[in-house]
């Protein structure tokens, strides 16, 4: 099949020619951005807007600024034929598929800066990662205007950056966060998976039950800084090639916390070779 | 009279409420941003406002963040009983004057950032300025999403940034700039000449007539160098304690030109005492 099975508007008009009318018929929108490559995780973000709205639009943009020029922005995976056929199947009901400049004209000169919850953690090793994230998400909301905007928990960070944001800055779209996607051995399914060899592929799966192990530890009383160095212990000891971080905390402002009396959360960043994989967890 | 004769919404609630109801009956909503302190040139956006959309909204805020610490924040003149009578005088529908922590709620985290165009001139004499304004205004934007939101070109640099940013992050509003609004000497309107001793006040009658005589030199064939550098030399002359930039631009960008093949600008800021004053025209 070489015809896309699913509308598709590829202007910020044609987007919002399409949403305006659904409002005209009192539905309600929902939208689900994504860099395309979709698996089962991007999926779930379609079927959560389904659920809770009239009309879900994805968006399929793999943004260049929010890699790095040294970062595989030329690699990243793309299949928008495939990409069109998995969404309509998963209830969506318009492809938005913007063309780079027409995200970002010549002349483009503005950027969305969330301080507080972007600084560590991921915006410590990928400096430029958040400003790219929340300029593009910031476009993609205004472009759309949907009544909610869904986003993984796998991207926990990222998640909170845009929830700070569209609070911030008054987006009138409310922002959910679902649940990580994964495959049978626990590994968080991500679009960068494609890039592991076999070997790499088994070493992935220790990333999640080095996590759970550190959490039960942490329940069964563990310190927090103990848990933690354990953590990347482990994670060295299965095979990771590099350990950006693992880190435990508090599970809304991401600052260091010294005890498990609020909301916490475990994060890590590593490297198989090339490739980079994080995953999270609520403590 | 001690009650103001103009609704006013003082939660976002509130001003969404009565935006969404006039959609409902088909009307169009117009926005004129204003940190109170009202003169004609304010009420020339609300009529200006007023003319192309069936409802017109002006926003009072003074906003903290477009001012450094050492500048006026807390002396700039504040009376909205008083601006919310001229403003239903002009044909305001509605008074938006929320209060600092409905802006900047605790937390607050978000910037929004223009290159280019905020670089030179204020971004220069201002750096805090224009991340203060591009924020207040996305924000002001976002929480009415006007049809139009109409902005002075006495400060015209600004009115750039703000078309910048609408054009940037896709906000589905139309910019509109008005003419600069003058006394009978040609002193450009603003809520800052009230801070002006007598003798100050006829001293700063002289920026304009200063600005009209280098266009008159540049179409008369004078240099470009030459006619900014008499500028600020007849402005120490006229008795203006300080010049921070007499300078001839593109309009469009601000940046240096070298020639007035395309359309210029020239542009000043000056100090009388403790009081900055700024203007421009269309060369």
């Amino acid at each position: 099949m070489s015809v896309s099975p699913l509308p598709a508007a590829r202007s910020i008009a044609a987007l919002r020619e399409a949403v305006t009318d659904w409002r005209r018929h009192g539905l309600s929108v929902g939208l689900a951005p994504t860099m395309g490559a979709l698996h089962a995780g991007h999926l779930s973000l379609v079927r959560a807007a389904k659920g809770a709205c009239d009309r879900v639009v994805a968006s399929l943009f793999v943004n260049p600024r929010q890699f790095a020029p040294h970062e595989d922005f030329e690699r990243y995976p793309r299949d928008e034929a495939g990409d069109a056929a998995l969404l309509a199947g998963a209830g969506c009901d318009l492809l938005f598929a913007p063309e780079r400049a027409l995200m970002y004209p010549e002349g483009f000169a503005t950027s969305v800066i969330v301080a507080s919850v972007s600084t560590p953690l991921e915006g410590e090793m990928r400096p430029h990662f958040f400003g790219g994230v929340a300029t593009v998400v910031t476009k993609l909301l205004l472009q759309c205007l949907p009544d909610a905007a869904y986003f993984g928990e796998k991207d926990y960070q990222q998640l909170l950056v845009i929830k700070q944001l569209a609070r911030d800055l008054d987006i009138p779209v409310e922002i959910v966060g679902c649940a990580t996607v994964r495959e049978h051995d626990g590994l968080a399914l991500s679009s960068r998976n494609a890039y592991l060899t076999p070997d790499e592929r088994r070493i992935a799966g220790r990333l999640n039950l080095v996590l759970r192990e550190a959490i039960a530890a942490l329940r069964a009383g563990a310190a927090i800084g103990a848990a933690e160095a354990e953590t990347a212990r482990k994670l060295a000891l299965a095979g990771f090639t590099c350990v950006d971080y693992a880190a435990v905390r508090d599970a809304e402002t991401l600052q260091p916390i010294t005890d498990l009396s609020g909301p916490a959360r475990i994060l890590a960043a590593t490297w198989l070779g090339k490739t980079r994989l994080i995953d999270n967890m609520a403590v």
